[in-house]
């Protein structure tokens, strides 16, 4: 193939050659992902900014489509590789660099999020933005979908923390983003325009990201509701308590029953949902767990255990944790990635059960409660046409069931290959063009992750 | 005027007539401003969207310049009348919705920003950005100027808290930006290229910000330090208290004094410079002034007060709150808005002033310490042609100054008429060319705010 060879000269020791390891490059997490023949595409591992620089002018010259890729941990195929494209890794480009007096972190965009957490932890300060993913994802990743997680509803999402950018376009000019000070106005910040473009304008190859002041250890509660009615009472009467939670987890029965399935966690079967409740408040995590928890029982809680030390803590989230491997262990599915205002959480949920009812589908409900952000899913038989098309309307039906609640179809998962086809119903045709326009000023020539996002 | 005349048909009691009303919006706040005459421009006062969709679309249709107006409390100029131009005035625009469950405010952009936190408290929460202006500006205007403030050591400043907008184009187009939700990532979110466009792409008629739990009433400490090389041990001693003020306000000598010559506000003369530091945690205010206390103490503070009750607080507050009008009253000035990097800000004081001495100027110098963002004004003589072009000169060689320690020309007021010509320096000609781009996207005709930020 013309284009390895040619990135092989021009980037010795840079292009992947072993059709074995360069399978590995070809899918992410997107568990519809249809990848192309390991030899119908070029893996770049970029290793510094200048890798990135001809590459993408490489690639300008000669109209070949890059997919810029991290961890690989999209679950919605905005990351895995396309037919003659060339896929650039930034894998490798993992400095980090923490400056405790301006409380910013300077990194490269391989950085996988759990590492910049230790890195600042070890000058008491904090990088929050916390996907579930956190161990294996990526800054360049976080940054490209605007990654949220399970911190949020107290700490925000990625955006919330990304101070300036490094960017290379395609032709190989590198542009700078946003500042590394406190404040500053000089002209429009461009920032917020590529936080979340999921690799259709440019490659990150550096983040300027604000770090905080470490929380304490988070301590737990766990509460068990006999009906998701009382489940849902049980996040409204968190909203009223003045310390916000550091993470409220929600997982409903049937999520319940898939993790115990996986592992006993602890948890009872047979419930209506399960809440987590977290707080990190300095000094105050033990008081606040113990508001959490008389809350959570007023609200109809039938069971309520607080965790009284960290290890205690880890363990009884431990069954979150591992949600996402216990639904994979499930069988085959979609997940959503819808998020409504926190108030239409309840009838949210209730229509998860009534579309896969509908559908004859099995669904589980779970995820980021405190943010009206959930991640439902839809399992059908992968051996079973009438099952995945079953699958495929339930979950356009919960699309349309999130945008008449006020939603969006994706909270921090983005669009990728998966919600392509609902995106320009969500943002109606003059939106679409006016992005299509912002897009083109950053990408004339259209060859940034084609077919991803925009369709 | 045939503009006035057509408008005034257009939106039938809404433009204004009155020579003598008109004037009142010929400038904002800078004070170097050269107002046109009030026959020479044309005041719309916008009461809906729908008035400003009309007004944009008359202007696009006969290419007329348009200025966004909300409180002219602009120090840059950006606001002021422009020879010809529509003054399109938001601030009749003054709705505000708290939802206290999605902890959200929707406004109109000619809320004033105090009754936008008076309206949040009443449900226990918050907006905190919180310029000097508070009590007078817009919400428009700290959009538009991504504004700063007080607190933004602790809470960041306008753009963390902009959720989403509502925007009227050049020609009427209504846009949406961002979203309402807690995450969303469909698609670009173009909030960010409005915050702080200073009027140059469009106007906001509506804004969805986020609100916090509302903080205990800050509590307050004044230290008083020999020398500014002391002062400045004082910021950074700051850094290292695990509790982050909400509060951190710098005071030279020279800004002391022209703050007890407006009037007895408990200051000591001949000081080398004053700190006052807040804090507002919940529960903890009380705790953590005695502990920044003892840490301006050991950074070598000769005198220090910490107030025990809001009054207090308030009280010793009151001499901050009152610099822009002692300084206004104290003589014609030119005002810089320099940010650094906190580690950098005694080098940027000790700068100031040698750059005064080399002038032969008077300069204060005094601002938001914990965000490295200082407001030093240059005093000149408005009869004495020199003396205003060494203020002049001074001015530039604080930029570069500014430039040099790795910071900007504005960190909250805009470039605005004031520092257009410092913009392209500080962006580069790439970067400048590329803004131009975005905003021709929005803006085709170049008729918003011409002139302003990018010369």
């Amino acid at each position: 193939m013309s284009v390895t060879s040619d990135l092989a000269s021009l980037l010795p020791g840079r292009v992947v050659t072993d059709p074995d390891v360069a399978a590995g490059y070809a899918v992410d997490a997107y568990p519809q992902a249809a990848p192309p023949a390991s030899d119908d595409y070029t893996v770049v591992r970029a290793r510094s900014r200048t890798d990135v620089e001809v590459t993408l002018r490489y690639a300008a010259e000669h109209g070949i489509p890059v997919v810029p890729q991290g961890s690989r941990t999209s679950t919605t195929g905005s990351a895995g590789a396309l037919p003659g494209a060339i896929v650039l890794s930034t894998e490798q480009l993992t400095s980090i660099e923490i400056d405790p007096v301006e409380r910013i972190a300077v990194v490269g965009p391989g950085v996988i999020n759990t590492d910049l957490k230790a890195a600042a932890a070890e000058h008491g300060l904090a990088y929050p933005p916390d996907p579930a993913s956190a161990s294996m994802c990526s800054i360049g990743g976080n940054v490209a979908t605007n990654a949220g997680g399970l911190c949020c509803v107290k700490y925000g999402v990625t955006a919330d923390y990304v101070r300036g950018l490094e960017v290379v376009l395609p032709g190989g000019e590198v542009m700078r983003t946003g500042r590394r000070t406190a404040k500053g106005v000089a002209g429009l910040d461009l920032t917020g325009v590529f936080v979340g473009s999921e690799g259709t304008l440019g490659v990150v190859t550096e983040a300027v990201l604000r770090l905080v002041p470490l929380g304490d250890p988070p301590l737990t509660v766990l509460a068990v509701f006999p009906t998701l009615d009382a489940t849902m009472a049980g996040v409204a009467a968190l909203r009223g308590v003045r310390s916000t939670p550091s993470l409220v987890e929600l997982l409903d029965g049937p999520s319940v029953d898939a993790v115990q399935a996986y592992g006993d966690y602890g948890f009872p079967s047979g419930s209506g949902g399960v809440l987590l409740v977290q707080s990190d408040r300095p000094g105050h995590a033990a008081e606040d767990v113990q508001e959490y928890a008389a809350a959570l029982t007023a609200a109809g809680a039938t069971e309520v255990a607080v965790a009284e030390d960290r290890a205690e803590a880890d363990l009884l989230l431990e069954g979150r944790r591992v949600l996402n491997p216990a639904l994979a262990a499930r069988g085959p599915r979609f997940i959503e990635d819808v998020c409504v205002p926190v108030g239409r959480l309840g009838e949210l949920v209730a229509q998860v059960h009534a579309i896969a009812a509908r559908h004859g589908l099995e669904a589980t409900c779970g995820g980021h409660a405190g943010d009206g952000n959930l991640h439902p899913c839809f399992f059908y038989d992968a051996e079973d046409p009438e099952s995945l098309a079953a699958a495929q309307r339930a979950f356009d039906d919960l699309v349309r069931a999130a945008w008449a609640l006020g939603g969006t179809l994706t909270g921090e998962h983005g669009v990728g290959a998966q919600k392509a086809p609902w995106l320009r119903e969500e943002l109606g045709e003059a939106e679409l063009a006016r992005q299509l326009a912002v897009k083109a000023l950053f990408d004339p020539l259209g060859i940034m992750n084609p077919g991803r996002v925009y369709g």
